[in-house]
């Protein structure tokens, strides 16, 4: 039965399907495009994204036909954030797509390569379950030091594409206040930097936990590249460059792996909660 | 084009209908069930009104069968809360289930009266634009002060089936911090009250501002009970007892009628923004 029949025939929404997922409690609204009809504006994405008023997401994610940019890829993840404006990738929400693919019978699942503004990203998928997404090189830093909430913090500079400080800390990771922005040191990283807390149990560890607050965005329930950060950071401090670390985060649990050549993974949940079609309210004519 | 196949009628999503909609930013997950078949739990209840994990809203709206009750109303307007509790009723909520029974041409527009937990409402509509409801009686009581963020506001208690103190004030609302709760005389409001921040302009008065503190909620977009209360309060310090007012809130604007005979009633939008289907995710088995 059309979901839109579930009311009446009566009822007529007359903008785009979407869907609603999430990753690890990231969570963004799809529009499937195949045909590349659809023409996303600022303020569109703006009124799908409003938690009150749309239908609430950090990000919209259309699911379009590959650019002509001599890459092959059959599938662009063209991301916008909740804002209106343009991100070039996403690790959450590169599970999501992927998972969409599969779902929707797009694509086969096992190796998928697609095409993000960040370049081409691979993902490998089964029929369900968790989406494992690369996130490309790994670079281990310096040490800094963040302060938050009256507490300093030690940690180490790492690159994930975007700046991140990994901490190591024994405070227990429930009672940090992460409701103001961390200060840091500017002349390490001048363009802002995401900071993880990460608790790491004593001797050889299999799981980490962490919370983490995103420059420009506060704390939130997860966050792709920090992940990364803290997985490689809790390696060092373990001996090792290379290796497999579970990381909880407040959304969930993935998985990250480190490889020798100092590439990294990110395994995780990819999760498709509704769909459906929006109303022309949430479509405002393109101006 | 039914919605779930936008995407491919390889996605199976075999949770029930749904739509969402919102009444001046208070917004809400309707399942529409003229069968009377839908099952809510609590659990089912939480799981839709996550704003990252499901779909997010402050409650979710049945719209039922009416109940066996001797009432002869054909619509039962089953309202819960977002934690999972059931609720009586919800001024906004009202407007948007009566939006849905002329939209999906399950009601005639005009008068429509239905049941809820607090009794028969009825609701004024037309094939579009805003939905008029039943407030039931307002009653103005005593002087009480409320003080918030070191700021002590004169008002009046009000009843409008819950318990006010609408606040009239010349201090510039945007400056108000209502991110604590107010401290108010437990002597007067024993279970807790709603705190309305109401500016009147000086003259004959068509329309006032008000921003609202809710008991348990915090402050919220628009709290429809509250906007009765600032209506009353102000007509009254222009020496009426009836009459009607434009009331500005965060989430928009409605229109209140207090009657000679002291009853109220609200207009306002009722928007719906999106039609679909649940995933089971959404969905968890009745235990």
């Amino acid at each position: 039965m059309p979901a839109y029949e579930a009311g009446s025939e009566d009822l007529e929404f007359t903008g785009p399907a979407f869907l609603k997922g999430h990753g690890t409690e990231n969570d963004f609204v799809l529009l499937p495009d195949r045909d590349g009809r659809i023409e996303l504006t600022a303020e569109r994405v703006r009124a799908i994204c409003d938690r009150r008023a749309g239908i609430g997401a950090d990000g919209v994610i259309r699911v379009a036909p590959g650019r002509n940019t001599g890459t092959g890829a059959e599938f662009f993840m063209d991301y916008w954030n909740a804002d209106g404006s343009l991100a070039e990738m996403c690790g959450n929400g590169s599970r999501v797509f992927a998972r969409f693919l599969v779902a929707a019978g797009w694509a086969a699942p096992g190796t998928l390569t697609f095409d993000t503004r960040a370049g081409l990203r691979t993902a490998w998928l089964g029929e369900q379950g968790p989406v494992r997404v690369d996130m490309g090189p790994v670079t281990l830093g310096g040490a800094s030091t963040a302060a938050v909430a009256g507490r300093r913090f030690e940690g180490t500079a790492v690159d994930v594409g975007n700046p991140h400080l990994a901490c190591l800390t024994d405070v227990p990771l429930a009672e940090l206040d992460l409701s103001t922005a961390p200060d840091f040191d500017a002349t390490v990283f001048p363009s802002g930097v995401n900071v993880e807390f990460v608790h790491r149990p004593a001797g050889p560890v299999a799981e980490i936990a962490m919370r983490v607050h995103e420059r420009g965005s506060g704390e939130t329930r997860s966050c792709g590249t920090g992940t990364v950060a803290a997985a490689a950071v809790a390696l060092a401090a373990d001996g090792r460059r290379a290796g497999t670390l579970g990381v909880r985060v407040p959304g969930g649990r993935v998985v990250v792996t480190v490889a020798d050549d100092g590439t990294a993974t990110l395994e995780g949940p990819a999760v498709l909660v509704a769909v459906g079609r929006l109303d022309a309210t949430l479509w405002p004519d393109a101006g």
